[in-house]
């Protein structure tokens, strides 16, 4: 049993110091990585694990501006986060520095898959013993890419809110570290690295627009946190800014309430969606994240199955990028805010997408077309494919 | 119809003129993206394809080291490469920004997976037109990985040399900009970049032993390359070093050649194995390959589909890097080259891994244990895990 007191729910940081301690140089010359921010961060003695984690890229996407019919768009693009793809790895990251300095051996998590793969990815290298507990129906990629690293993966029949349930009893049993229960408040700062990077990339400024996905709300919650702090700190000039967030329409309870105009997130008992990584019932951080959005004159949307597959196949057709069902989720919900004027056209947006699209290939298998199959023969690929696309086109 | 000429078979650098222009101060002043060293590669003006591809981690894997018996291990992890996740969006990078460069407007390639998916990516946030010719039997992650950004892929009922062979008679007819058929010249220029990058990550020396996957045998000669060329331009000092092959059983026309001790490489008619991406069976740099092999005291191994596999699991659980089967062969090969004395036990040796295990699910899937499932609730947890794992520990 480990007996260590967790302490205040929110790190604290004396930000006159930091201001004092760092600046736009300072920070430049640190290596590109989620650490370059490090007094920012919630850790200790120089992290050991996730030393790689971060600095993915902020992509420019014309093509795709023009489709949505907003003057500029960004993509960060976490799909190719390392190690394993998604934003996950940023908060594990920090749980998993603070659980060591802590004294933990067993770590764990509650997840909708990519906290798992991420649990179990950097538990794996760093020699720790892990448990995963997901709901026992996710995408084959989400538990392929827990179960490979040889961690223990627990499949509950239910829905996430009953998994995170159960893991918040067995936290207090066993003393283990649940990277999203115990050691949440560490956990959840490892975000506010994706909003600090977006910043950095753009030449030290925040973007007007940014348009988070939703499950807990957390993500979004960090996001505009990590924009105040870099004005806090000195790092970026106080511009407006807005924070918009996206869910699925079959589990978007922080979505509803923002349409209903209050700060009550009613659960949604039964999620029925593809999405299932944002499919959380009653999310934790839902009231932050309704306030988060409404100080800083953000809207929320939210993206039915079908929406979401267009989605996907917009970001791939019009920037290149494979997302998972979250990213989709962004897309489509970026679309009906530029649509409906919360987000101007002759503005700037930037789209956090989350997590790669290999790990929910069931979304979309079927839905891009099959291969046109023909024999090695150059009369074959004249008759059935040249001849044809030429004359479509 | 293009009458572009294509020109020498290689690319010619004036070395002495770039040693000049260029020192490490210079590099390392550049973005950390593989067009550092661009000077080195063969494209005119700035790039504008591909513009954040590159400088994956190179990783410290300690524990992998451990079970592998050899003092120091780093793993070169192009499974996290911008876009495509696999090192092929090096050499399509280099490729397509030379194809707009020479005003071709449709692109395509042959390809036994992540050719395709990179040359569908990188067409479509590029704005060009693409087809993609691949085997008809491959993995659907590298076949959704590709449609889903509404490329053209054509699946050939055959064996990738048919699928090459199909391929030259199409660009030489349709003035097409074939990445690895009439673009050969600068597409395998790319993969140099590779090199560059762990030497400059290892603080510019290069690493006494390399192991490297290989299909038609380019990346391998280009690493070769890499080296010598900075050895040329005084960026590093001249150290030995040995660069080894890794091939899979079922389709090791260059391994078995090296073991013969011939240069001379025999065609695999009919490959079988579970590594689709590496089954070229006439491959087209075998020869370059083997003297690059052979020039450093190098060697070259094999591994069997379940040594591949054994391979993918110690990379993900000693790791945390979930590799495609290119990957488990490389691992699997290092660990018979370690074994056999042929890279010493108390050396330094760097695996290229080239691909994401994401991407060949199927090598794997059913492999690795299943979730254990339960109801949620804290007795059932209590009792069918806890227990069980507390009495077998
Ligand atoms: C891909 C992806 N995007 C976004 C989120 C949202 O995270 P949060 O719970 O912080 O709102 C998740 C959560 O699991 C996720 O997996
Ligand atoms: C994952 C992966 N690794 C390595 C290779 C080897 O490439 P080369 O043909 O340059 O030997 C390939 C080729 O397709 C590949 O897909």
């Amino acid at each position: 049993m480990c007996d260590f007191d967790f302490g205040p729910l929110e790190a604290a940081y004396d930000y006159d110091a930091i201001k004092a301690a760092i600046s736009r140089d300072i920070l430049r010359s640190r290596k590109r990585r989620m650490w370059r921010y490090r007094e920012l961060l919630p850790i200790d003695g120089e992290p050991t694990i996730g030393t790689q984690v971060g600095f993915t890229p902020l992509v420019r996407a014309d093509r795709l501006a023009k489709k949505l019919g907003v003057r500029t768009l960004w993509i960060k693009n976490d799909t190719v986060n390392y190690p394993t793809l998604s934003f996950k790895d940023r908060v594990v990251s920090v749980a998993l520095n603070r659980a060591k300095e802590l004294g933990f051996t067993t770590v764990a998590c509650a997840s909708t898959g990519n906290l798992a793969n991420s649990v179990a990815a950097n538990a794996a290298s760093a020699g720790l013993k892990s448990y995963v507990l997901i709901p026992a129906d996710l995408e084959q990629g989400k538990v392929l890419g827990s179960l490979v690293y040889g961690t223990n993966v627990i499949g509950i029949h239910g829905a996430y809110d009953q998994v995170n349930r159960l893991c918040s009893e067995i936290a207090g049993k066993y003393g283990w570290g649940f990277v999203n229960v115990n050691l949440r408040p560490y956990y959840a700062e490892g975000s506010k690295t994706m909003g600090f990077e977006i910043c950095d990339q753009l030449d030290w400024r925040i973007p007007r627009h940014t348009v988070v996905p939703m499950a807990s709300g957390s993500l979004l919650t960090k996001i505009h946190k990590s924009y105040n702090e870099l004005i806090k700190v000195g790092i970026v000039d106080s511009t407006p800014f807005s924070v918009h967030g996206a869910q699925a329409t079959g589990c978007a309870p922080i979505s509803h309430a923002m349409k209903r105009g209050t700060d009550i997130v009613k659960p949604v008992p039964k999620p029925e969606t593809i999405v299932k990584s944002l499919a959380i019932g009653t999310p934790a951080d839902g009231y932050y994240a309704i306030h988060a959005m409404r100080d800083t004159g953000g809207s929320c949307e939210d993206a039915s199955d079908a929406e979401v597959v267009e989605g996907i196949q917009w970001l791939a057709e019009y920037a290149g990028i494979f997302a998972e069902t979250a990213g989709g989720v962004t897309v489509a919900s970026a679309k009906k805010l530029i649509e409906s004027g919360k987000i101007p056209h002759d503005e700037e947006v930037v789209l956090c997408i989350t997590g790669h699209g290999l790990k929910t290939q069931e979304a979309v298998v079927g839905k891009c077309g099959e291969p046109r199959l023909i024999k090695p023969s150059l009369r074959e690929f004249e008759e059935q494919i040249y001849a044809k696309d030429t004359a479509a086109a």
